[in-house]
């Protein structure tokens, strides 16, 4: 008797989650990328185990700024000069006019002493989120490790689902 | 052994979720926050507890019609010219058109029998949706409480966590 | 004892979840839509059952190219006019430039060898990922079956909400 309730209990246990946060951090827009590091810190901050993973425009906000990398192809060199080389650069996702929206949110923000990106970013690395940045895309798009941040990991769709598949929350941002 | 296993069974309840859904509404496009409602009146009908947490954009969805407040400073007063004044007020994400993606989607909608954007509203209401406006957006964007709908409540990140963090569904809209 | 001991452990059971996971594609953008095939082929790859609803713009990649309905309304011939026509029409969601943005963005994956949308479209097919068509959205947008891809399924959010409350992954695309 007491073998089958062990067994019942292990049944069910394979159907529960851990104390995980997993993100997807798709876009690259300022106004995103901050829900999505105050939503990362709320998470680690309330004793969930969090990971970001930067995907597509996402990867911008990875960037280290002023860092040029050669042998690009044509397209990849396009596709580098049309996107943020950096946190510093994203762009709002409405109201942006080339620019200005980023900087008249950043300046709101400030007046009201809450956190800018960097310093969430900062936060977040305090807080032992951990951040992966999605292969598939940097292939995609040119970009080479040494453009971005360091302390990062690397991984594909496998290493999200395999953080996600387990996480008591789970974004799309 | 009995004691054993009871400490199994409650180590295991702690790694179980509720029966809850908890949405952010980030966007405050017409399609985008008719498809909250929908998921959220969806949710709350098939028995989850549920909650929807508006931010940055979305708030506008949460605005009454109508209402000025004095003394708000430059960007704020820009911002609120800027931002829907009302759920009436949201355009679409794509083919906006001035406005005229948010008539054209409603009239499509209406001529289907499908319930307006407001009628969603109030069934979430009536169905019980927690709707909760975030307090940091609202600093950000010089956003009162005058300016919103009755019957909210108010809070940061950490409330939101703690609807998702047990919730069987948790989505960024 | 024995049966109380069974009574606790099929409370438990009840707050558990399936290995599932379901993934709403409101986006018709090329990015978006390929990240949600991403996503979906990496969660059947792991052992997930996985799902996909399409609803609003994310049953433009659903079209079947080429398939004209006659007897359409006004509104809903403009709509289809305005919206791609098949996954091959799909835009990105920035930089689009009038459809230059998705020439450059296949052709950069191409020559990295990573699958097109549609051939993640057929990996997700061969994988067992079941997909759903909004039949809420259809109608306000006046699609009809016949002009999306065989082998839907047709469904309201009920259907979504069916399979998200019991799934280890739920994403809003």
């Amino acid at each position: 008797m007491r073998a089958e309730l062990e067994r019942a209990i292990a049944e069910v246990r394979e159907r529960t989650v851990d104390d995980k946060a997993a993100l997807v951090v798709f876009s690259g827009d300022l106004d995103r990328v901050m829900a999505a590091f105050v939503i990362a810190t709320g998470a680690a901050a309330a004793g969930l185990e969090t990971s970001m993973f930067f995907t597509f425009w996402g990867l911008s906000a990875l960037k280290k700024k002023g860092v040029k990398v050669p042998h690009k192809g044509f397209k990849q060199r396009m596709f580098a000069l049309m996107t943020p080389d950096s946190s510093e650069g994203l762009g709002t996702s409405k109201l942006n006019f080339f620019g200005m929206g980023s900087v008249m949110l950043r300046s709101m923000m400030k007046e009201q002493g809450i956190a800018s990106l960097e310093e969430l970013m900062q936060m977040a690395r305090d807080l032992g989120v951990r951040t992966t940045a999605c292969t598939m895309s940097m292939d995609a798009m040119g970009i080479e490790r040494e453009e971005l941040l360091d302390g990062l990991e690397y991984g594909g769709v496998a290493a999200f689902m395999g953080d996600a598949a387990r996480a008591r929350v789970a974004l799309f941002i």
